[in-house]
């Protein structure tokens, strides 16, 4: 007796990644053409997508997290049979990783440290700190807010997270104890924040929601991340901030303005990292990619419900 | 009705520490003399230990994780009804949290990016790295190694613990996973192993235990983070391996020799990261030594079983 092994395509990148194929046999189905397919594992341009898909079709795999432009093409209402999955949540974990990398080399003191070419102990001794029963607010509870509250704790960092709603952010991986608070009440947290893990979406409502007020309430301790956009942050009054040693430093991952042009009093101040909006590089994206693939093909062999589902009637 | 509260003493330091006191007062109890004590806080020197004490005194703690002075010191012959505690595995906490600074700044690329100062997203892109999937060998499953593994297995990584027993190792915050394997058997990891953190007792049998052999071994993106003694890693031999970038880099704060003399070249190599022994600062051990003080004495009042109980008669 044959066994009809579930057929995903790969489409339009050719040869398929081989990441990607790895993940879909890895999963317990097969690599085939889109004409004999289950469903369709997409790598392109939303204006890319087949127009007509074969009736075999069930499911349909998106590249990206936001799907606003897969929505604004019509992809959704052209394939009204077919179950849309975006890769909401898969690309956060790198981000995450990230942030926490500059939050504790920026709380270790690694950037003076780095410089150096003697041995100076005692002068380093009194700037090394820890994250040991610190509190770091972190502005955003999505994807990455998420993703990096379980890498905090373990630490014996206290988490505040800020969202929009303040209802409590849970989840899986979300360890009991963290706090929420609505960004409305952002006020209220500065006097019990040691560090500021920024990670919200860049909106009207958000931009130079940390400025000069917001970090006078910081500590000289104090460490500000940006994992998010450039604009959440006030960069004149950071700037300021840094000069006055009134923070301990920033640790950017991106800026206003971006690219941060040559020259900026931010790429020589001794207590600032800026790293070039690369804490999730193409290969990383990928890897992540696979992963949510393989997750979500071998869903689909079980015959179990799929993760990151898109309401294709609301797009998103 | 007065209450009787329990008495500590902190001896010998005058004014004792602010946080020792804090600490002992949080748990419930009352800072005292020694006179009319029922536990002594020691924050001193094995010489300098009382040779009478009170017999009202039934427990002290002593400041050290590795008692062996306290032992040759005659102190625990000397007060054969006190029960002694030590502050072992106090300390390992930053340490820990030190290696995974070093680890995740040199697999994400940190000390390029550092000396940047201009916008090189692209250049930078394919060297950014992640833990997520990668396999961390820790030579040496002692306090620091088994406090570092609870802080990695949120990053996604996996865990080899090397032990001279190969016996599991467990503890309440070992997930899951972990692997454990004898030091006698450890030419067997190299094959699977991303990431090395070193993080052993030096002796005899561990000098030059990572040699230019297990240097060979690994990948050109793999790291090895030091943060046991620096005779445990063959200099030469990593200097070697680092020039010629056959490792990803080597995240240092132990050095052999130690300090590192000036104008050595692991000052100057761009993929080596040296912090000077201070992965433990004076603070931050007197404010682990307050939380293991603050832990012990709420447990005495209680009358519970205290942490780091000290075989009086074997002197660990």
């Amino acid at each position: 007796m044959q066994e009809s092994a579930t057929t995903i395509a790969i489409a339009p990148d050719q040869p398929a990644p081989r990441l990607l194929e790895k993940a879909v046999v890895g999963a317990g189905a097969r690599v085939g053409e889109l004409a004999e397919a289950d469903a369709l594992i997409w790598t392109g341009k939303p204006r890319d997508f087949p127009s007509t898909l074969p009736a075999s079709v069930r499911w349909a795999q998106l590249p990206a997290a936001g799907i606003e432009d897969f929505f604004d093409a019509g992809v959704f209402t052209a394939h009204p049979a077919v179950q849309f999955t975006s890769a909401a949540g898969a690309f956060s974990h790198s981000v995450a990783e990230h942030a926490l990398m500059l939050l504790l080399a920026g709380v270790r003191y690694l950037p003076e440290q780095l410089r150096a070419t003697s041995w100076q102990q005692r002068e380093f001794f009194p700037h090394v700190g820890s994250l040991r029963g610190k509190t770091v607010t972190i502005v955003g509870a999505g994807g990455i807010g998420r993703a990096l509250i379980p890498m905090l704790t373990p630490l014996g960092a206290h988490v505040i997270a800020v969202n929009r709603s303040g209802r409590p952010v849970s989840g899986d991986n979300i360890p009991a104890g963290v706090e929420t608070v609505p960004t409305d009440q952002l006020a209220r947290v500065w006097s019990h924040t040691d560090h500021v893990v920024v990670a919200a979406p860049a909106t009207a409502q958000t931009r130079h929601l940390i400025g000069a007020d917001e970090l006078s309430r910081l500590k000289p301790s104090s460490w500000v991340i940006n994992v998010a956009r450039g604009s959440l942050i006030d960069t004149d009054a950071l700037v300021d901030a840094l000069t006055g040693n009134s923070i301990g430093g920033a640790g950017l991952d991106v800026t206003d303005p971006e690219p941060l042009p040559d020259g900026h009093p931010l790429w020589t101040l001794p207590n600032a990292i800026i790293t070039p909006h690369d804490s999730n590089p193409p290969q990383l994206r990928l890897a992540a990619f696979a992963d949510h693939v393989g997750a979500n093909v071998a869903r689909f062999v079980a015959g179990e419900p799929l993760e990151a589902i898109i309401d294709t009637a609301r797009g998103y």
